[in-house]
């Protein structure tokens, strides 16, 4: 465990490229002597950069040169054709050579994931890498995959996500045993389309801790460690929510905001207020997994500040440190071993 | 406009039955003179109940009694065909028979639409009816549908809800040309799954005012008037944000409540978050359309509230008094001929 982690950081990616990652990096490596980060992108800019930051590159921080960067709307296709020295690409390319053992980008979601497939590919068993997060619950949180990789999945589809999002769970959290809910529009067995029926059927026969079919309001009620479900949903789920958390705030600052006794009411419960924000604060839940690779990849949110890059990075140095694709690559042997349920 | 409308209430339905539905009938009478309504269920338990009351039957208040009454986990085929004398059937049928202009139940979803949609059928051109709310979002409120209503749907079918949507906000929001939202995993045109752009080619090429494809954060940012989604992401998206919602106000409770100095600056802040609390304030929003059928039902919130149920008798009432129905037979009409895109 004593090992020096690397991790390639995507350095032009997201809305705001050099900006964040360098501080991001700079914060991260105040606090972990274990880790060395590798700037992936273009060298004039991430020297300025840093010069501005009146930072040099060193042994814990140094630039790899990438003369492209792909953009936040463009084609995985063409970013996988066009843009071979693109900073993710990259990024990635070391994760494959074994320089670096995982890398982080803000980049466009869809490039990362066909870059990251093609170039690392999956694990055995696995026929769809998966995105997953963690979430902020009632009792504390839990993990939710697909979150937008994949947008039509298959029952096997879904099994192989539970047990990504198993190992990913058992690893991180270190529970033994993590519940994995399948998220649908009731609770009973007759409820929802065939492809979750059939999920259901699959993980009942499955050495998972499956706890059935979850409804929508028990993904943040804390019901189950593990939510899965396909991309489509996951991706809208999550940004629906995301806009409601947003629109939550933005009145309760208006309702503050209000007259001048509001502002005086604000100014009393504001530490309060702060103290709750930081509990849901998705910056604090920055950095999804891309399951099922040989290798690690963490996305980013495109448009993260620095606490939430670098929050992305320690995720990816957990992820390394855990081991997680190598369970899961072991995990998949003993469960298509013994039981022949994927 | 002066007519007297007639509304059948479910009074067996829900998690509450009478105990809310009578109080609830009793909040919009003392408000209202211009409905009339009528109390469905076992009449022995109503009369005891509206004698704790202390109040009587009346021209405006009637009974109708119904010996059956449909449980919510109950299988709508199992209530389609053995509760035939149920409240929720007994309701339903009086809009059939004219005399209600339109039920509101709080009982099991699927019952009701398999009921609904049974005794009442679909308007011409219509192939699925659709559930439809309001949400409250950054800017004001937005139609969403379908809620859950079909676990699959075609191009066709969006199309429909987009119809049907537009027809609702038309008449509730006096909006003369209500914008319409496709909810999809990105906004470009290449994204998604091929039912939402199938529904978007559709959609570009019919009378509505369609805006694109829309994210799952854009649905409470505001950014349509209608959000058009399958029944089976509606209604996850929608629970999924409840449970954040009640997470959220969890939290804030628990942080006021830490500690003596935390409670203090809760009763300082008390009035603001009510306030911010009336705004998003669910009960509010109580009374989902069954939109599509030759008649008018309301869905309340199975856990609906007294200030909830009498929200969705309002509802109802507006429905009403618009003709959304009607409206919906024209401009199917309209839109089916002129341009045949249904």
């Amino acid at each position: 465990m004593n090992k020096r982690l690397t991790i390639a950081l995507d350095a032009m990616g997201g809305d705001h490229g050099p900006d964040v990652v360098l501080p991001a990096a700079l914060r991260v490596l105040s606090k972990r002597k274990d880790i060395d980060l590798l700037l992936v992108g273009d060298q004039e800019v991430i020297e300025a950069a840093l010069l501005k930051l009146k930072v040099a590159p060193g042994a814990q921080l140094q630039i790899q040169h990438a003369s492209q960067q792909v953009d936040m709307d463009e084609l995985p296709s063409k970013a996988l054709r066009f843009k071979k020295d693109s900073s993710m690409r990259v990024a990635i390319d070391m994760v494959k050579d074994g320089r670096a053992h995982a890398c982080v980008s803000s980049g466009n979601t869809g490039a990362l994931m066909a870059t990251a497939r093609y170039v690392l590919k999956t694990l055995p068993g696995i026929d769809r890498p998966a995105i997953c997060t963690s979430l902020p619950t009632m009792t504390g949180h839990t993990w939710m995959l697909d979150l937008g990789a994949n947008i039509e999945s298959s029952p096997e589809h879904l099994l192989q996500f539970a047990l990504m999002g198993t190992e990913l769970a058992k690893a991180v959290d270190n529970n033994s045993n993590p519940s994995v809910g399948l998220l649908n529009i009731g609770a009973e067995e007759m409820k929802g389309n065939e492809t979750v029926r059939g999920a259901g059927v699959l993980l009942s026969g499955s050495l998972l801790n499956y706890a059935g079919f979850i409804e929508g309001d028990d993904v943040y009620g804390g019901k189950v460690d593990v939510v899965v479900c396909d991309g489509f949903i996951g991706n809208i789920a999550l940004k629906t929510g995301e806009g409601l958390a947003k629109m939550i705030s933005h009145f309760i600052r208006r309702e503050f905001s209000r007259n001048i006794l509001t502002r005086l009411a604000g100014l009393v419960a504001l530490p309060v207020l702060k103290s709750f924000r930081q509990k849901i604060d998705p910056r604090r839940y920055n950095g999804a997994s891309l399951l099922g690779l040989r290798g690690t990849v963490i996305k980013s949110h495109g448009s993260a500040d620095e606490l939430a890059f670098a929050n992305a990075i320690e995720v990816a140095a957990v992820v390394v440190r855990q081991q997680v694709p190598e369970h899961i690559r072991e995990q998949l042997q003993v469960v298509v071993g013994e039981r022949k349920v994927v």
